[in-house]
């Protein structure tokens, strides 16, 4: 029975979701796969959490129909609010607080999918994938310096060689809001407007903590405000802050602006300890440096924060990033469990990654395909196949339903497989197997204007006798 | 500022959901990496769409709030309908549909979760991970051998020792409907009641087949109301489809009661075809075998289908199957995409892994901690981390805040970390570190009263030079 047209549903995707083509599914792979590795040779342990979450767990128990439609957020089965995670944190905190027997510090690392109702645009999509590690269940700075250790050795086991890890202290900027005058409540705001110093530079952010400004779009942006001498002061610590403009320790600068400021004091005695602990395990310094003007936008941290950014890519933003956040699991429990993580952007760093040529990339996962030229032989291609595959090459017979080869090669040329085996009734009689080397003539014929043609090449090609094919292919895989 | 009592979340998750915990994600992810191996050494290729669909993907043009509301569905941003996929085999279908210059035949694999909103029970959830290999765009029955071999060598490379594939042809059973005078609209109702026998037995099927039977917990099943020359017709086939009472040839005994119903006769000679290629490809003729009674519920199957049993966990049913079916990318396009696959419930095949003892676990991935005796000396308890994790030893340093060493070997025993190594101020002065096994200890405990007072013992420690703790650690973990 024909289907009418209108029966067909268009093969499209809900806005701001994608797919994950084989080449890039692969690279993902790869670099999850090496990020794993990273975590668990410092003793991280993976936890997998559901992956929708009631939606008080997500948004606190006083939460609007309002706030649960800016997460992907709906009323389910049994007539229940839930939401998908935008992130791992929360699940963590809930995860902790149902599991008293726990043994604290609890080190674990999670990966996987989270999704938010941002807007979408270039890079930017509605579902994406995190990697996190976190220490639950001590305050000790000790785990705050593995936190960082773990940053900096996640990326050299990636094989990125020039990235800065670079690290503040919420404390100090707590200090700061006494030093500077400022009521404690505006303390979050002035933060957030601190945070936009490297995307929107110095005279920017002055003018938001004051009378505020347009920007470049025309858009008035409201200003917090502040008075001259509260702005004074601001810029006082924005210079000592800025390391450019200095060659000593911003942390002794730190101290001296910020003299006599106890919760400032106490941060800056905090980065020097982790600073002792990082140096104790051999953490190159030069990977990672005190940056006071770094503060994460996040309201939930309460100590250090880290951030991360690709020395040759600083567009990239930062790229692995995270803090210390001790009151978080109070949402669920009537205690409070201190806690310290980070967390990777796996999709922005892998196109990091891509730009930096940082990951040996494979198109495809068949190293051979035997060609099927003859189906009354096809026992013996498969033979072959079978051959191969027990030797952990990885292969595939051609499983379409042409008999051309030319089509055949074609088809192994677009999936990238490297290596074609034919054997026609001439070779069979003889003994001999023909293997063409598809690579070789990918790479000729970006130079030729005839790719099909190069794939014919004969000198892309070698007919050897069959018992040697195994031997013969293992040499070139190597 | 204390919180009001009322201002916490109980920890709890949206009913059928779990967490999987460390040493559970531990065995899965190691189940998934040798299932993966497995299918890319057959030259599969990753594919991973996206976790929400476009309700019309998933429900075709015509849904209804209702059956939307029986997938986790709703209406999200920009008013659209969209639900998290309920299996993986309609997004293949929409991503074929959407790349008109993909090769083909397409070999892939996803993996992924997949939500349902059955009523949840013992061992059944409303997110569970599956895994699915498929060959899209050919008819060539090559292709159906290739995913039965996949299923084969997946299966071994997990190390399970007996199971078996079993499959049949939908065809087959088309011309049954035939042969025993039915009506070809009753045909899926027929096959949804063949797929109960191996559940519910002979009787049970021939009862619905006709009248209808009241099943055990008293509840009144209809019946297909066939007539008695029907039903007399379907039970000769039953019986001679049951390989049980029969020594001979499944498909000759087939051959011969459906003699002259050309369709079934074609679906004969497709198995045959399969079998053949099986036999060339070396696939155990003892791990797969012709069964007639396979059915597979879904009505999306229109030639070969395939089902798995673990010979030692027949209650589990079976844990690997799918079959061809041509017509599934026509919902997306005007033309028929010939496609055949199969999939693994990972969680359920999971279970009976464990069941088996067919993996070898891990409780946790730091094989050492370093205990932290005196905080004036960390640097040099993180200088024996670093060289034990340079040295590619998973390793953690206690970052708890007791200096109670009890307290921390306790922590390591919860955890399952085997080794600890233990540097009091007189081993700091002689140049000496205490190495002790927790996993001796562990063992010895069991049989004994007191594993605390165990974990103490001195016989499952030993003292050694501080310069020798990696080769020693590295003998005792190989």
């Amino acid at each position: 029975m024909a289907k009418k047209k209108s029966d067909k549903v268009k093969p499209q995707l809900v806005k701001g979701f994608r797919d994950y083509a084989p080449a890039e599914q692969l690279a993902r792979e790869q670099m999850l796969t090496r990020v794993k590795e990273a975590v668990e040779l410092m003793g991280f342990l993976p936890l997998q959490t559901a992956s929708l979450e009631l939606a008080e767990s997500l948004l606190g128990p006083h939460y609007t129909e309002d706030s649960l439609a800016e997460l992907f957020g709906f009323r389910g089965p049994e007539e229940v609010d839930m939401a998908l995670r935008y992130e791992f944190t929360l699940s963590l905190a809930r995860y902790v607080a149902s599991q008293p027997t726990l043994p604290l510090p609890f080190r674990r690392y999670q990966y996987g999918n989270v999704w938010r109702v941002d807007k979408p645009g270039p890079g930017r999509y509605r579902e994406f994938m995190q990697f996190d590690i976190d220490i639950v269940g001590t305050n000790n700075l000790l785990a705050d310096a593995e936190i960082i250790a773990a940053m900096v050795s996640t990326l050299e086991h990636l094989g990125i060689e020039r990235f800065e890890v670079r690290y503040s202290n919420r404390r100090i900027l707590n200090g700061l809001i006494e030093f500077a005058g400022i009521d404690e409540k505006t303390g979050p705001d002035v933060f957030r407007v601190i945070d936009k110093l490297e995307k929107q530079g110095h005279d920017a952010v002055v003018a938001e903590l004051g009378p505020g400004r347009t920007d470049q779009s025309g858009d008035k942006i409201r200003g917090l405000q502040l008075s001259e001498e509260q702005i004074a002061q601001m810029e006082r610590f924005l210079k000592i802050a800025d390391n450019s403009q200095h060659n000593d320790d911003p942390l002794d600068r730190a101290g001296a602006l910020l003299d006599g400021i106890e919760e400032s004091q106490q941060g800056i005695g905090q980065l020097r300890e982790i600073q002792g602990y990082l140096k104790a395990m051999d953490i190159s310094l030069d990977k990672t440096s005190v940056d006071l003007t770094i503060v994460r936008g996040l309201g939930y941290y309460t100590g250090p924060v880290f951030e991360t950014t690709l020395t040759d890519l600083p567009d990239f933003g930062s790229i692995f990033s995270g803090g210390r956040y001790d009151n978080l699991v109070e949402r669920f429990l009537n205690q409070s469990v201190p806690a310290v993580g980070s967390s990777i952007g796996i999709d922005r760093l892998l196109a990091a990654l891509l730009e930096l040529k940082a990951l040996n990339l494979r198109d495809c996962t068949s190293q051979v395909i035997v060609t099927v030229m003859d189906k009354e032989r096809i026992a013996d291609y498969l033979a072959i196949l079978h051959e191969l595959r027990s030797a952990g090459i990885a292969s595939e017979v051609f499983s379409g339903n042409t008999k051309n080869l030319t089509k055949q090669i074609k088809y192994a040329d677009k999936v990238g497989i490297p290596f074609a085996v034919i054997v026609g009734s001439d070779e069979f009689e003889a003994g001999q197997v023909t293997v063409k080397n598809l690579a070789a003539g990918r790479e000729k014929a970006q130079q030729v204007d005839d790719r099909e043609e190069w794939l014919k090449a004969e000198e892309i090609q070698e007919t050897i006798p069959r018992e040697q094919l195994v031997d013969y292919l293992q040499n070139r895989l190597r």
